[in-house]
């Protein structure tokens, strides 16, 4: 199976990566974690995505604050889907790092998932691999069941809790 | 190869779908377009949408404006990566269909793209699809170089006429 | 009486819904409450709601956050009134959530109320239902009464503190 | 059968309202419109709403622009549902209406709809009359059979254009 | 002298008010503090400014949160100078109130400062008043001098520590 | 009686002046109307401001767009009181120029009026000068009365044409 | 004398551009213009700036729109100032472009103006060389006054024709 | 070497000072700080910026908050480039001083930075001496290395640990 490649801008964004190695760890896929700056180390991560494809890599996860350029630098240099996490910092609740990723000029692509959507970016990821991986495929089905199973039981616990008829 | 199933939710946004379906007719990728309402057709849409990855589809793309249910409706009912096409209707700029799009909450993500990005949702269905066809992978890379050299052309004209040394 | 059916996506609802069931206590008005989700269990969802007005319901209360497509998804199956509250999650303050619940587009209106705003859901439930309900239209009389004998009251406290003339 | 009373808060939102009373029209439900302004003629606003429960209305909608008070005006007067359209004016593209219009405190709910949703703040007094009338009832059932009618002969349209298979 | 008569939406406003009290305090200026609300004690709040003229107030302030209609009200009942206090609450900081405060129709303006400017509102009020008061111009100008001076002393003592030649 | 002295930051913003000389027309109110750029003749705004309470002026109006220093640079030089018009440019409608006008520091407030809103600025300066004038404040009612005459006769003329009971 | 070197991502900004070098020829200061994309032509953009300093510029100014990533990809490639122009584009009003302009992480600043503010980005780059070429600076100085001439001109004129005393 | 004077509009705003003063004196530049506020002391501003070119320094740097109009009042006073840092205060997440810092009118560039972004305002400062001072342009690299070396340490550290191939 493909790995997904997981860059982050900074390792302050750690707690949100973690959300998505959770996810690829419940769900069986194989991946690396990066610390690379679209600013401060742009060879580097020039480097990593231009091999990436050859290198065995399926999906990149990018993940950044501010004025969040890394996903789309990223982008530029593969034809490989990007996902891009926009992170909240310390000021305008994340607006800025949302714009910055999702509004990509034509041609370079960023699948931008919500403001800190660590979990959802690895589940994204599995589901561009799932295309060609029935194997995973299913393992997506049955998550999506355990969720709902969730659901329901938190349905069940609350309507014994709160109805008044 | 796996085909683009490409949904709006009013045929109002049949201009930002043709971006789409140009996209795609540029780089050979079969497709199909409906318009289907998360509100007003949700259960054609969840037929749709619960048979695409028996029916032959890969991706699916959903074009949706104001509280832009849509891509999220859709990839309620599928594991198939879904993009998500926000559109600018008369107020608000777009700002109501990119948050209704891109904020989805843990366990059904959406591949947000730039509002009004059409032809953006196409490449990036077309870099999922080529993950696992290198015909299309290859021809994903010859359309970044045309672009490339399209850029490099204006470069060579503008700079030719505005330099002053 | 008709009942109120009151569904949250997520049990992190739960403190701004219990303002909800507060205020329909105060009234005396029937009520059940439900946790489910537009995306993790929409056939649920649309069970409830296509047989809500069957099942003794005048009329729905739904609340969601982020890209909070609840309250629209409910409206599409059911012709009753249907009330959204937009909740705030952890980034955009709840702007997110309150342009997804009220540019809903035509043909399926949802009944927005303010971020968080549970009381006032409540509130306006009780006010539909007793356009039919002279009790309950009565009920609500005094309570507006009552509010205002504690404005005032209010009012007398502060005016005795901090005039100086 | 119930009146609906319409209030707008000048006569330059005269088309949000047509597309309101065209509705009604269409579900052959009875209303009134008025111009009244919350800061101009705040004591007619006044006199109308405390006597519409009495003068057969069941329902209120008002319609107001930029610092959108008109809404919540009325509903201050009233136990009677109030239905808020927020209208966009000349700056902030409806921003300054709509908040002005949902953001209520808790004890004097506005049900807000779409910036200039004439049409669905008309539905939405349909649905609210609806509850004890059955007639009305089937109205609207049949409406919306209509409505998904007109989507699928689009969708019909379009898909046998755009397919690429 | 006239007096100033401050108006506060809801009590829990009182630490702004506070802000505004103290300045007044400062600059020897009459007032009263009343809690009225545009929405629940509409007439109480429509009594006070009818007769504030005849009463001896020469500047109402008044200050809300949320859907902030009360200076707006306040405004519609008097033509004495009003001044609006836009009071931040739980959600979106203070932009709601600010919009509902200052985007108000021709006919009818409020002077409206920063979001809980309390201090400044009172200030705005003894700058009207003083235009025909010249005692209160000179303790107004005199304040300023010692805000003059207060930056000085800080300007002073920043530079002696943080210069580096 | 107290002149008025309307200030705008750039002829560009004539129209927006021509609503505030138009309404101080109708109220007999004298003024004069100056060109001062807070960033390009600073000087010239502050000698004009130091000295407007000495020539006659009362209150001072300020009209700016973009980063709309030009009130609070002239409520830095005076105690009169001075109203700020946010004027909408190019780009963001005005929201730059509002915040950069109301958001004003403790201790130098800005009346600040809606966006764009002319002719507010002016009617606030008559009820303003009119503390101290009685001829004034009883055209101020009057003009309040037309004011009132105007609406009620659109609703009657709308109240005619669109009722269906 | 030192050059300024500009750098557009896309053609279509060139209005803007123009508005650029029209200021840097009143200025008599050299330049050249280039047309680079951050994401299409990511190594033409680099290997320029890289060697920017040895050939001879001074300043960069990089224009771009959307996710504007263009002037934060060059300062990331020298430590020559770079200053950006955030580009309005057809949605958000240029939010989205400034945003992803000026919000750049600690250790790559961009020295960024307002939106579409071609003339001031040429400005800034003459006062950024000025510092070690008095005879630019004197062009400055002379430029701001015949900046306040044509502003005190425009004053003479509007206060001839609109002063009512 | 030419110093960096640096202005803040209120001590509040130290911390952020802080960070600029830290990055000046690892980068052996001299500086002086002063508290100059826009409206309280607009003459002791003014008279430095006046002087600043003659007293040897070769950048202003400017912080402040809400309406923040310091930077560009400096801006104002001389031609020396100006850069202005817009602070985060109590309310708005910083959007009303970065909107009023960089969104200057034609003639009067301000250099902005991040919101809060003191360590960059002084980067930048030091990169426009540095255009003429090749001892501080060989820091300037130098810092920048060493930078990208801690970047590639946290990578190492992080890939390290998370890798899951």
């Amino acid at each position: 199976m493909k790995k997904v490649g997981i860059i982050m801008g900074s390792d302050s964004d750690l707690p949100i990566i973690q959300k998505c190695t959770d996810m690829l760890d419940s769900l069986e896929i194989s991946y690396t974690v990066h610390v690379f700056s679209a600013h401060r180390t742009p060879e580097e991560a020039a480097d990593f995505t231009k091999s990436a494809k050859n290198n065995g890599y399926g999906v990149i996860i990018a993940a950044a604050g501010m004025a969040a350029h890394l996903a789309g630098a990223v982008a530029a240099n593969t034809t490989l889907p990007v996902i891009g996490i926009p992170c909240k910092s310390s000021v305008l609740d994340g607006m800025d790092a949302l714009l910055s990723t999702v509004q990509m000029p034509t041609g370079i692509p960023v699948a931008t998932v919500a403001i800190n959507g660590g979990g959802n970016a690895a589940l994204l990821a599995a589901q561009i691999l799932a295309i060609s991986d029935d194997d995973l495929a299913e393992r997506l089905v049955k998550m999506r069941e355990e969720n709902k199973k969730a659901v329901l039981a938190k349905d069940a616990k609350i309507n014994a809790q709160f109805n008044k008829q």
